[in-house]
């Protein structure tokens, strides 16, 4: 088995030393696409600041890797550092230790055992809209086509299968002004929301198992936003509700368990409001080259609890999972950091999966 | 007994027509400075937009009258508009049915029983820092010299004695942000708000009998705001309390009591802090000007409810009791209105207290 010889440690940094907040990602697009016109037998597309490169071998299947380019703003940790075997800095976890691997993956594996498409891509970070991935999908479909798709995201090195979906609801409890010296002159928007953020605070938690993975869902609020003056009573109370469900639910589902548990708290003139939804994605441990992925990183399995853009590949057909270097609990912290021991055994598991 | 023949609806119709909105009572101040000075036996004293009146008859007690000048800004209510015997619009209840009959009080008994001095001050309905009693208290103290005090707010003809007092409270809760898919790795200080809004919501209410004047407090709710982006859990939860507390309490036993119906549910690094308050101030029935005052009025006697200027007069050592024409209900709101004979009763029993 071939190994490469590349400080992965020293290429994250690199990558980590090229801010690419969201929307800014054109010089990091630049230094990607240097590394990868070099390799004679890539294909290399620039779309915009998205970067895409093929083999074109004639292999009966073709694996997507994907990764975006940007990060999440600064947190005073924009500047890499080092120390031993640990690299600190903005990104580092997510995800420029995976798109370290998957250059370097690009850069020393001319004859893959099945055609490999690299996907670089913008604003995973912030409102869909932007995404990357999107704008490629309408513009270059083709650069996308794919047997199976590997989101390297953060995994600490463990397949993370499938994803929870996510359903944003906006639930406004309605009130009538009143002074407060006078309550029973009014109705108070905000103390009617009480125990519609109780039934959220204690909500009991679901957790589903399929094909092995384990997908535990969370429903937070995550805003609420009451008031008129220090002696009114507030006319309107609004909640802004974040919940991620298991992928044995669809958004359609998901918003119906929902509207459920809050149906009995609401009467006329309140609201129950999905705001924006993404679908969550089944582990797909059926396909071959997914299931291989498996093997390849010793069994090491679990369900992927965020979401990630292996939803955007299921939804179109490409069965996907998550596989890459670095802890993503620490992602968006300001003490992100990725470790050599966590880069080279991403790069050695993929390695083995494309038949170095 | 001598009576008005001023038609009291027409010269309240007269004050709403001048706008004054707090900080702009120049003009309205100017209209009552003009009926004022044409009385021989009133001595008119201006301060800022204040102004003040008073008899010199060397009797042994003074009373004051009060009534503050501006208004809360409009609700599409600012021209006045009568039909029938009502007049609708900005302020004639809250309080320019109160000042006409202040005024035409002030215009028709150049002998009353007792010296009466009437203030008409500006910024009642604003920050208590622009009060114009709290001016005139530091420029001018001798203007307020009394015997006893008869704020003229909205009572509807009931005199309401004493007023409840305010608290207002912060109460930030306390957690740590993480990522909404990963609750467990942070602390939601929305969710730990919930048990904090409940006990607010369910507070039983208290209701306390001081003086044959029933108080019912109130505790609300009145503003909240949480939330730092829509997949984190929210780190920070600030709920802002009003609570207006019976004269059987002190700023200090009010601000106690809410300590300790919260204190259970607070940890380390949550906030409980006033943020504002106003004393309270117990009915002072046993002085003969406010004794005389609840006889005038025929008995008709409850519990102020609302915070007024009683309190100043009250923390001052000057008894006060509140008293005026309309419907303290309708304070504040788009249809505000006074009838001709809720003026005219207001006139009549202080007309009676005066030896009219």
């Amino acid at each position: 088995m071939a190994r490469t010889t590349t400080d992965l440690l020293a290429a994250t940094a690199e990558l980590v030393a090229i801010p690419s907040v969201s929307k800014h990602e054109h010089l990091i697009a630049d230094h990607v696409q240097a590394a990868l016109r070099r390799q004679s037998w890539l294909e290399t597309v620039r779309v915009g600041d998205n970067v895409v490169a093929r083999t074109a071998l004639g292999r009966p299947s073709r694996l997507v890797l994907a990764g975006h380019l940007d990060t999440v703003p600064p947190k005073d940790n924009e500047v890499p550092k080092i120390e031993g075997e640990t690299l600190w800095g903005l990104g580092s976890a997510d995800m420029k230790g995976g798109l370290a691997v998957m250059v370097d993956l690009a850069a020393s594996v001319p004859e893959p055992r099945c055609d490999l498409t690299f996907v670089f891509y913008v604003a995973e970070e912030i409102s869909r809209a932007y995404s990357g991935l999107l704008a490629l999908s309408e513009t270059r479909p083709d650069l996308l086509e794919a047997t199976a798709a590997i989101v390297c995201e953060p995994t600490n090195g463990t397949v993370e299968a499938g994803c929870q979906g996510v359903l944003k609801v906006e639930i406004a409890m309605a009130g009538d002004r009143a002074h407060v010296a006078r309550p029973w002159a009014g109705r108070n928007a905000l103390h009617r929301l009480a125990p519609v953020l109780t039934a959220v605070a204690d909500w009991p938690g679901r957790s589903v198992e399929i094909d092995g993975c384990r997908y535990r869902e969370s429903l937070q609020a995550v805003a609420l936003t009451a008031g008129v003056a220090s002696n009114v009573l507030p006319d309107k109370a609004v909640m802004e509700l974040n919940y991620r469900f298991a992928p044995d639910q669809d958004e359609i589902a998901a918003a119906a368990r929902l509207r459920a548990l809050f149906d009995p708290l609401l009467t006329d003139g309140d609201v129950f409001r999905v705001t924006d939804s993404a679908p969550s994605a089944r582990p797909a441990l059926d396909h071959p080259l997914l299931g291989a992925l498996v093997k390849a990183a010793d069994g090491s399995l679990s369900g992927k609890l965020g979401w990630t853009d292996v939803a955007f590949f299921a939804e179109r057909g490409v069965p996907a999972a998550n596989f890459g270097p670095g802890d993503p609990e620490l992602a968006h912290t300001a003490d992100e950091k990725v470790t050599r021991s966590s880069l080279e055994r991403a790069r050695v598991v993929l390695g083995r999966l494309v038949g170095e």
